[in-house]
């Protein structure tokens, strides 16, 4: 596939679609439950299907789930500025206000980079259940000296997660 | 399986293997790559064979996975105390301080309760990596007014993981 | 005075004047440069004006003022809810993201409380400097078991801050 | 003065000296109350005496002190590896397991540089009181990329807190 500049949120499913190619922790523990539904230069939105393995001993969702999904949204909220690499976690922090859901329930995040600079990117979630309550919000913050690539923003060879190849 | 009172290091392995047993993320995620190697009343120990599942694109343990195992290593060092349930979240942090390790490379932990009181507990985590640098270090403050049972501490009818039933 | 139900606005401020009457940090570093601007249920709106005492070596806003006014916001957040003991905090978290702003310059604060239950109270709060950019945002969760008095919510014999007693 | 090379207790007690200087924050909060009483390459030591001007509406250490000796810490760990500029907060997160005294108690601190590098600190910190009970423990995580001076570490010209000027 060609080099080709894309919107927002094609580009952010063409970072998520590396992640599953790519990385070990996503396609392992989101696989097909997750998935983008819109993404603007520093916020993106995502879902995820919640299925056994996302759940603990009280058969609902996780925090580790949810602190996998800090990490992750933070990045693609990085991504979301048009940068294809994300760069590495220094701090990142969750709080659990309320029951994330049960098998087969719907957690809706949405995740906002609140800066970006040359060597950091401030990123915020929210995590919101089926019942419209924030379940969890959290704070991620990335070293991203190395992020800045040669190509122009928006721009890759890579494939969309969810979209057949053209 | 009888109810009987285990020393801290077979209970904590017992809590474990309910983990394995109940939850959906650990054996997801951890599978057979983790093991409890010492327990004591308020500190454990444990350690990961680095899979593939555990990484990110860089190809070296996820952010995901240490956030995940501060949030179950807070879990045993609370169990630690001889509780078999160990309460839900509320404050998670981790500072991710150097590379955890690539496929194939073990990381440790060492979990601690620093305190539990009757509804609260507080836990920290230091992850050390093959060269014995922090790799990381976490908190996780955990809401545990429901853990306290009936039971004598340390008595459970559960099997002890990674022992053959007796 | 006797006892009487305030609106929001004026039960913060009750509060608040509380704070800088019985506690000893907040007279000692806000002292007459903070105020309250708003307060509706679970959101309260305050400034300061920085003072040299606010200020670091950089002559800038102090990330410890920054973090004292997280812990406060998240008091006065809980407070916003009717309540006229604030409880105490088990976590805190602030991440800085840009110059707070200089001696003379005015930070503004918004304080919200995402959640309040019977015994842990989430709170989460934003700062944004001169220039309109997020100079900080935090994070604050209280223990509140003890703060469910027998009075009606919104309910004080104490006088309001910055009004003269009637 | 004339610029000489000091030990690290010295030399951490020269940069504490700067902060109660140059610094608004701390000479208004801390005063003659706080004094650092060891310093090794990555690791201080300091006390406060506990004031009226510290505690909070119940009489006790407020968390927003414990807040400001966070970050003051974090900085004094990293001056302890000899720079005397120490670089500005990214996130900061503070635990509060026990009351930390009241009027006249000595609450003691001790600040660890986890890790130093090129552009980012990382720095941890756990505060006991006078019981010899954890009171609260933190982490700081510091932006120095500005800190490295063309001078030798340990080395300046200004005086030494609490030492008469030569």
């Amino acid at each position: 596939m060609s080099m080709r500049k894309l919107n927002p949120t094609r580009f952010v499913k063409s970072v998520f679609g590396d992640f599953m190619k790519e990385s070990g922790l996503e396609p392992r523990l989101f696989g097909p439950f997750m998935r983008i539904t819109n993404a603007v230069p520093g916020k993106v939105d995502f879902e995820l299907d919640i299925a056994q393995q996302h759940t603990n001993r009280l058969k609902i969702l996780h925090g580790g789930t949810i602190a996998s999904m800090v990490d992750l949204g933070g990045s693609l909220a990085v991504a979301s500025h048009g940068v294809f690499a994300t760069g590495v976690s220094t701090d990142l922090n969750v709080t659990y206000l309320s029951n994330g859901g049960a098998i087969g329930d719907v957690i809706k995040a949405t995740a906002v980079c609140d800066r970006i600079g040359k060597t950091l990117a401030y990123t915020s979630i929210t995590f919101t259940n089926k019942n419209g309550e924030i379940a969890a919000r959290g704070s991620h913050t990335k070293f991203i000296a190395k992020v800045w690539g040669k190509n122009e923003p928006y721009t890759t060879d890579k494939p969309i997660h969810g979209e057949q190849p053209e």
